[in-house]
């Protein structure tokens, strides 16, 4: 069997996370999509909310599982007996650090390969950060990001105020 | 009647910007040269204050004004019935933000075209951000920013000790 | 009146062109979508085939012509009296070649200006390199060519064999 | 059982491709290393001898097979009932055009993903190309190709004079 | 006598750095490694605690001598009569913004010039950030930092629970 | 006494080209500006043109002289006792493959180290590829020229029709 990580802090899950995860999963047995604690000193959504966020969007993939972790990520494959970390890439300014992070993992963990695949090529533009600063402004988030992550921000930004 | 916005935070003004602005106003009607409260959180000029030191430079050109906007660009660019943002582009590292920016940009308003232009090559190296660090260390900013914008920054560093 | 060039060697002519010159035409009195004698050796369609192919594609825009140009792109902006060159940008690796000729033709000729514009972002991954290679090897091309030049692709491959 | 392609024109094998092929054998039940039969026009060995290189340098790899395709790439890998195309990145550069293709095979075939994968970093300067102009220039290239490639290099100048 | 500074914040001194200063020691008569006050404004070492692990770090290297720095690069490097300031390249990602500083240092003192030379190819990817990222998760960071460095991540980690 | 080469095809040499030599020889007791046989099947002015064409331009900086290379480079900086390779870099796309080569040079010859340095900013759209080009539809190209050099395009262009 074949277990893949899809590490990101996912601040929050976009529809271009979710196409990543949909075609990983066609390619391995189980992937686990792993929300980082770490990633952010000031996530816009707590690590719980983000988790909260991810379950039901995964709910309908039957060999994909939610989990959360901290810490080194080789370490988290390690322990969930994974041979691959998956990232999306959109953009050459995410290649190089990308690969800088990859080499890095493979360095402390010989056996844990990073593949990159790509998102369909309309959610190109997506970006946890930019569905925030949209939302912050009032814009409709809801072409971007999953119904119920829209509703999400929405409460969230009307409580913050 | 063609309008084009030319938007950014002017933290503060610099000949580069002055350079795009030139160029954008002898393609298009009118330019509003558009001063973003939101960008920045810790900007070192206030909106008023870079607002104030905007006008002057653009008084000599008799299409553009000077503006103000606060939220999504594009409902910015509506309410003044303009069909084109206008971007400086001095570098690859610039490209893909804004390439991401524009089609985010496109997807909320599909009426409005972003447009790309250079400044003069000799202005490449020139950013509001490396003209506060020299100022800030007491280097001389006179080459990369207007009279009255090096009068400001010194005197605001001034008062800032 | 402001006139824009949209030169190429449109060789064949995509719907990405197509993009663009909509795009262009929005923001221009009159665009004039120039084919390019010179810029490859062995086209794989004639001087004459390329703009037979451009006339009825851009019939439906009132205010985009197509010309032919051979020489220097600035003397024939200069002869219809245009302020503008257009170019689209898909990738960050058009970006610098694009830049390097838009400064040398600033150098060439002050009172032209060149300015970016990207396609719709499904056009991304098409150019007509890529066209002909599919054609060649026998794959539909015509979700990413005008119906016509699909069909002129289909014909003229078959008169080389 | 899943199945991957690694497609390349194989001018001629060297360690970094070897390096990308053993990373994908370990997450996929088989791999076909295809040689392509039309990427160049000239190419410095014939496909025959290419695929010869290939057999000795991949019979150690219990689930890697040399194959040979000529046309559609997506086509050849419907053929093979692979569900995935592996492609080596070593550097920004390749990024693009790789990214292109991939946009481009999977509008041709939605069932199958193109996924990324480094090579060991001392492998990055690697390329075909640079080990042929070594090679002929009389320099030694054992360490980046396998000793039979090697030896096959030097015989083919030998011939050539 | 030729005199080049090699400026940084050193937050903490890696394995590449010492590559770079090791190959920039052979090209010139002296070499003045500065460790610069102002980059960070929370950095992870205080500036003496930098300057402490540089200087055995550099100690046989017989033409190197650590310095320090707060203001503009370039007057510190008349202060020193040095003709060069070196810079490690690592990736696409460092080069524009090297260009920029390298260009306005050019344009603030036109008799120094920067090069820019490449680190080992197995040094790519380590950063001091990504150094101290590991520390901060526990992980092993001495293949990629001085032993002596690596103990002092760890005594200061400690420190700071 | 340390000694650099700085090589390239220079058909034709550029003021771009002069400009990095004369960084270059100010940071070297001796610079040797290598024409290259091999780069390209079909130059455009030849070796023993090339070589006269660089001669005059360099005979005002009094330790640089003008050699000829055919071979590996790193042979011939062996033979000139050289310890530095000089390469201009204007462009990310120069990055990349400078890079490889420098790393591959490297791998050849560890004594041997390869250094970038930029032109000036205004040189950065000048190549010699694109200087033929302006010549070949009747172009001025003094500005990017030494007078002779485009003398001598303007004799060659007229005996090759």
């Amino acid at each position: 069997m074949r277990t893949a990580i899809y590490p990101g802090s996912f601040d929050p899950l976009t529809n271009g996370h979710l196409d990543v995860l949909e075609r990983a999963a066609k390619l391995f047995d189980r992937v686990i999509v792993a929300v980082a604690l770490s990633e952010s000193k000031n996530p816009f959504f707590t690590l719980e909310e983000r988790v909260a966020l991810m379950k039901p969007a995964v709910a309908r993939m039957k060999n994909v599982k939610a989990g959360v972790f901290d810490g080194l990520l080789v370490e988290y494959a390690h322990k969930q007996k994974a041979q691959a970390i998956v990232r999306g890439l959109r953009a050459v300014s995410d290649f190089e650090f990308e690969f800088q992070m990859a080499l890095m993992n493979r360095k402390l963990a010989k056996d844990i390969e990073t593949i990159f695949m790509m998102p369909k090529e309309t959610y190109t533009f997506i970006s946890s950060r930019i569905v925030k600063e949209i939302a912050r402004m009032g814009g409709d988030v809801s072409p971007f990001v999953p119904p119920h992550v829209a509703a999400a921000l929405k409460k969230k930004l009307k409580t913050a105020q």
